[in-house]
């Protein structure tokens, strides 16, 4: 299978909090990052999920926010991934900007041209990744 | 009333579930596809919504995920439509993708061209497009 | 802080319905607008939200959703703002549109140049933006 999501997670279930509708799901990859991802009850029935599960979280790119500069606010998205630009792709509206982290994953975020040049994203300058846990999807393998 | 939504359904409400904050309302068309939302309680009071009720469905486009190959992951989100690449047209950073499922509906993702290309979206070519309940809007006549 | 969020409101949270895993959030500007965002209870916690609370919120533009024309339908999104398109930039598959509301403040959104067309959206053109509420960040100062 081949998905356009560009962020691709791999991990197990680490936490699961139920809810009527909605359930929280905290994903632990090999490398210790967490993603955390808020799904219906009826897809943790459907897909079995419980701690231990092994499970892949999935992000389209336009679904990402990226930060610059002084950490001086705290953010309700779940999901932040500290990194440093290593590659811009330009059109004429959007931008796709690559984010590598520490690990050496990578994180794919389209921004406006207007967002890229006021926060003046290039390579090698040091951005913060944000993804809201209800833009995050789960699959299991079956 | 024009929306820019690239993609409306139009059915009945089917099932309602309820919850504190949120409302998982499941909405069936005249050719019996579906499509699940997650809106909120007060939407559904607002709304009137109930089971019976006419609704339109509406999804942007690049909150359409695609798939191709295999089917070997289960995925949570609510919506999988399985059709064929009918129309593809590139831009410089993104692409959209029109997917015509067996019933002759249209619909339209934007992804980015390094998915297009890894995928090998092309006319003819089968896909999958996932929609998360959470990014649907539903919408009632006044 | 830089955010690539293209919508940035500045309030004080006016409203806060809790649920088990999502809490609702009312945010009133000093001019009067409202937004609704849906945001975890586990980040209700970590931000310290409550009624009265200094908050930002944060939107991504392809994120919003435009309407053109006689409201003839009722919409489940939360957020619904009347504008007037300011300005339009076009590129090869999608373009941004800026919609100026009668209070001064603009909203922005990305949308695809066959929406613009179809919705005759241009400078001067009366329009209303939709945001459904899972798709507001929120951001408190530290």
């Amino acid at each position: 299978m081949k998905i356009s999501t560009r962020n691709i997670f791999s991990g197990t279930v680490s936490l699961l909090t139920p809810g009527a509708v909605n359930a929280e799901v905290e994903v632990t990859t090999a490398g210790g990052d967490k993603i955390v991802a808020i799904v219906t009850e009826s897809s943790v029935k459907s897909l079995g999920l419980a701690p231990g599960k092994p499970v892949q979280a999935f992000v389209k790119a336009p679904w990402v926010v990226l930060l610059t500069g002084t950490a001086d606010v705290r953010f309700s998205a779940r999901n932040q991934y500290q990194g440093k630009v290593a590659k811009v792709s330009k059109g004429a509206v959007n931008a796709e900007v690559t984010l590598e982290l520490a690990g050496g994953s990578l994180i794919q975020a389209i921004v406006t041209n207007e967002s890229l040049q006021e926060m003046g994203l290039a390579p090698g300058v040091a951005a913060t990744a944000l993804i809201k846990a209800s833009h995050v999807i789960l699959g299991v393998a079956i």
